[in-house]
């Protein structure tokens, strides 16, 4: 340690052992401890050439004229769970937001609401998580902040990320773009983050070996669909919270058109199914967190689905629905056994604290 | 209320009256109630024409090639107070630290994490709060994000605000820049944050009537020093967290010169040091959230002074010291009586949750 960590000779403030296993309130103070907690526990976990935490803020080069900036927070618990945890939940999340826009690569901020008594260790943990997830990205994390609460005032941590990414040239996306006969596609199984979540603390033991949260940067998949099929893309959502039946029902409610799915085609693990059964939800509101909903022209839907099966992400992508002339605005499922009822919006109870 | 509040023909969510007085759970969930509060509470207060809440991302135009970025969580408590209240708060601040880049004009990112029995009243007015203070710095709110935790998971509510703002060609600011000769300004009088939010935390009604935060968002006041002056202008901060000394000793110890300061010289209201005193606080380490310290060349330090007293925030303008040639990276403070004292970096504990 340096030599402003002596902690023997802080001018004022208490004594605060510097080697603290968990986190106090001092650290958020904005002195010498909140610099330690930098540059000892965050900084060496996120370092790179933009990232300059004496600065409150990043100064970037960004030619680009068209740039998407999006924010998210995480209050997810627990804070880490089968497939993931809060730092790679908060990278993949914004990273994903902006690849909606067509953003694929992009700078990151984080901001961290830590509460007294963390745990050191489980902040590294999850810190280092967020630097893979960045890294697996190719996105920089370069600016951010921390902020220390009082024990029950937070409940382990909290992050924010907010990012900014340069949408390439010619990208146009948009549900007001949506015509008749383009089909939707869905890039995996859905429904696995959030059953996971939900299974992690209800502590359904029998079925935490097999599920894991989808948690993934989805960013380089997306690229590689634009990259060659940028024209015939059309809109672009990830389904996290409100799941998948929140992402159709806005596609059909604003683009105005009826959108048609066939239930037997969304592709959903058995295990996924059967939890979601034994808890009483429905996978098509759970969240997803390594997913992505395609709309694109019906004439490239193989090609995109080729795309995206080769893609680590993208195995089981499948077309799932299509958009039809009629003007009704609701997005009706074929069930499996023939039936037909209309996917609405969750109404928002269903699992709090998902992300 | 539209068609969608109709909350007894909500599919599967439970019965949540959409005249809630407060915030639920359910709120957060990423369903209908999230779009009934993003709609009827939230966007109505920070409408602007970038703002689309159905979006998670928003897509601005930015043909400047240097772009400043960044990022700060509010847990500041109590929520309202004299002077101020966690949404102004979390404006000014973000607003503060791009100017500090030279950034003068910025797009903001606006994340809340909302605790489950928060008065939606103390929302609306913290989201009003927030919106003029978008005005008055002629700064857009461009995308958000709501989260909701059970009631003891966060005091009332969080806010992360991030931004994104150009920095014009010419402007390099830099504590490597710094000479021996150069001369540090603040705007105003210190302290004024730090010492509101704690008397109004220890209920010291005595001098609750005088003393208010002094949160502000200086970027105005900025861009007019930088107009005319952007060559001689060396380094901008706002002495946050750590207070004024937080920013005198990292200017010494980065920069390597010597930094001599008067202590007579710096504005201090008479309230203000007068509670300082009885709570035991170095005024010099109590954070502000309405003023900025200037590194200029030493040929327009009255010009930057002149500028500054033209302006609503910075009347009380000052320079308060200038860096020798010395190679020692400490910052000395001569005291009202001739003493001479190093200026340490606060040490943390002092006030925490003031941001």
């Amino acid at each position: 340690m340096t030599e402003s960590t002596s902690s023997s000779s802080a001018p004022g403030g208490p004594l605060v052992n510097p080697h603290a296993r968990q986190i106090v309130l001092a650290h958020g103070g904005g002195g010498q401890l909140t610099d330690e907690l930098i540059r000892d526990v965050i900084r060496p976990r996120l370092e790179n050439p933009w990232l300059d935490p004496m600065d409150d803020a990043a100064i970037l080069s960004l030619p680009g004229s068209r740039v998407a900036i999006t924010t998210d927070s995480y209050v997810v618990q627990p804070l880490e769970f089968p497939g993931g945890d809060i730092g790679r939940l908060a990278v993949c999340g914004t990273v994903n937001d902006l690849a909606a826009c067509g953003a694929t690569t992009a700078f990151i901020s984080l901001g961290l609401i830590l509460e007294e008594g963390l745990e050191m260790d489980a902040l590294k943990r999850i810190l280092d998580s967020a630097a893979a997830a960045a890294d697996e990205a190719g996105v920089r994390i370069v600016t951010g902040d921390t902020k220390v609460v009082a024990h029950g005032q937070a409940d382990g941590m909290y992050i924010n990320t907010s990012g900014v990414g340069e949408i390439p040239a010619n990208v146009e996306l948009g549900i007001d773009l949506i015509q008749p006969g383009d089909v939707v596609i869905v890039s995996g199984e859905i429904a696995d983050h959030g059953m996971a979540i939900m299974l992690q603390r209800e502590q359904q033991t029998i079925l935490e070996s097999t599920l894991q949260s989808d948690t993934a940067p989805l960013n380089g998949m997306v690229e590689s669909v634009l990259q060659e099929l940028k024209d015939q893309v059309v809109f672009l959502r990830d389904p996290t919270r409100g799941g998948l039946a929140g992402v159709l029902s806005d596609l059909a409610e604003h683009s105005g058109y009826h959108l048609s799915v066939d239930e037997t085609k969304i592709p959903v693990r058995r295990e996924t199914l059967y939890a979601a059964e034994m808890l009483g939800l429905d996978p098509l509101d759970v969240a997803n967190e390594g997913k992505f909903v395609f709309v694109v022209r019906k004439d490239v839907a193989d090609r995109t689905l080729a795309i995206l099966h080769q893609h680590l992400y993208g195995r089981q992508a499948a077309v799932i629905g299509q958009f039809l002339p009629q003007k009704d605005g609701l997005c009706e499922l074929i069930t499996d056994v023939g039936g037909r009822r209309i996917i609405q919006k969750p109404y928002g109870e269903e699992l709090p604290r998902i992300c």
